[in-house]
């Protein structure tokens, strides 16, 4: 297994993006091997300095990075030369078989979407982030942020592809699909939700158990949460705020503890034809390393192939 | 100054209003009086026992009351004599100068709507929520529900009421204006908010100051803050749940306890011809205390005139 990592990408970089290559090839013995992209000379002296065994990785050298406030669309046309361009060249020649970055989130979109492009059968790719119960379990909310319009269609697919990764990455047994609505009642919400309820309801994929509300968000009564990318965007921005907020007061609560989203690596673009993980701008040596698990975890559980034979059962 | 309040509304009605009624009566000496409205065998002997000098008050008997759960329309339609639909009687034919209830929230908003009526130039009344931000002054966030699909021109309504109510009743001077996004640059956003921006941005009535994110809502940037009732719905749920959580673990925090939303009283339905407050269902004495003392600040500060005048202006 080849898995490709952006090491120009995020706050941290590339510093932090070694330690992450560190924390998880001394964790595990398979066969797993890295490609790292980056600047060749900055990345040998880390690479030396840290003691990883040169022979579970290669270097691929770039010579330019995409900034995280440059304009997507414009970045990846103008700089063929840069780490996202370079790993969404090598995962097209199936030279590795996932491209993990914390770099520009947008860059990383339109390498998925142009690049990789979707899953036939799938409209809209969607990018998600697990939230921590207050029970002790996770659940998946999405989208949140890439998909700020959506038709009710696209909320169903979002169902689908959220129950798909609940069960084969999460190991969740039959999860609970909710939509995030304001009131309980079906026929409650704005005309989005009012649309897409009746769809989800029907839908023989997934296990359907109703709309939740705002208060339910922490509150262990879905695994998978769906809504469209612009409430998503702001629960999750709000759900980080607020952990920020017990930090900056030193409030030590084990709950409260699990909002650090570093913890959880980077989400997956669902939907396209590869695995594509997205960090967080401020990822560190931790969640560089969660992210390559996750990267693992999706080819060894084939979540791709379930994907496409989920909507081509779809599409039939 | 003659203020109506609904004794039946709420989960802890008839007790916890009197109790409301108590805190509010010995606090200030000033010329107001109350209408309370509700059962007289109820409200007899509490008010009997509550030591309150009955000179303060009137009981006008209900006969009905508006469970929570009941469907407002038909509601409001098919129990005249409820303490709710008494209560827009009487706030119509000027008997009282504004009218309170913690009881069924939809039903508050068909008397505002259908009895009371908009003022002229408004399209869609609003309801708001009173925001804690962490260095200590409070925002101002709506719609938060009952306008669940916005044009672009409602959020521009919602912005100018909403900065009104900020100068006139919480004393900022020139509040911040915001509109709820994701990203921070204009052109950002989905299409509602692509679309209200400029005419945020171009409006001379308000001082808009941008786009903020969910992760800015916890943090003084604005004083008003606009977004559909959607968005703004889960949000205030979301933000009624943290502080539950918080409650739950025993976390004790100056700040945190700011999110306790009873200390706020209720919400004042924003558009509408005559002062109309809407309390939590969840409401305690000092909550009712609180609208109380709200309903007085409206009508001392002519918030209403104000609007119309405002509006006068725009539909000129």
């Amino acid at each position: 297994m080849e898995i490709g990592l952006d090491m120009m990408g995020g706050d941290y970089a590339p510093v932090e993006a070694v330690r992450g290559v560190k924390l998880f090839l001394d964790s595990q013995t398979s066969g797993v091997r890295l490609t790292l992209i980056g600047d060749l000379k900055q990345l040998s002296s880390l690479l030396q300095g840290s003691g990883i065994d040169s022979s579970r990785y290669t270097v691929i050298p770039s010579t330019e990075v995409i900034e995280m406030q440059e304009h997507p669309t414009r970045a990846m046309k103008e700089k063929p030369g840069s780490s996202i361009s370079i790993g969404f060249q090598l995962l097209q020649q199936n030279k590795i078989e996932a491209f993990i970055s914390a770099g520009n989130t947008g860059a990383m979109m339109v390498g998925s979407l142009f690049t990789i492009k979707s899953i036939p059968g799938i409209h809209r790719p969607t990018i998600s982030t697990l939230i921590p119960k207050e029970q002790g379990r996770r659940g998946l909310l999405l989208d949140v942020g890439i998909n700020a319009d959506c038709k009710p269609e696209n909320l169903l697919q979002f169902a689908i592809l959220g129950s798909l990764y609940a069960k084969h990455i999460l190991k969740v047994d039959k999860p609970r699909v909710a939509l995030l609505n304001i009131g309980e009642e079906e026929g409650k919400g704005n005309l989005l939700t009012q649309a897409a309820y009746p769809l989800l309801k029907n839908c023989p994929q997934i296990h359907f158990t109703g709309n939740i509300e705002g208060r339910d968000i922490f509150i262990d009564k879905a695994d998978v949460m769906v809504c469209e990318g612009f409430t998503g965007n702001i629960v999750l921005k709000m759900a980080e705020s607020f952990y920020e907020i017990t930090q900056k007061r030193q409030i030590k609560d084990e709950y409260l503890a699990e909002f650090n989203f570093e913890q959880y690596g980077g989400t997956p673009v669902l939907g396209v034809e590869k695995p594509v993980i997205i960090g967080h701008g401020i990822s560190k040596g931790l969640a560089f390393c969660r992210m390559i698990e996750l990267a693992c975890r999706i080819i060894d559980n084939r979540l791709l192939d379930r994907i496409r034979e989920s909507f081509l059962e779809q599409t039939r």
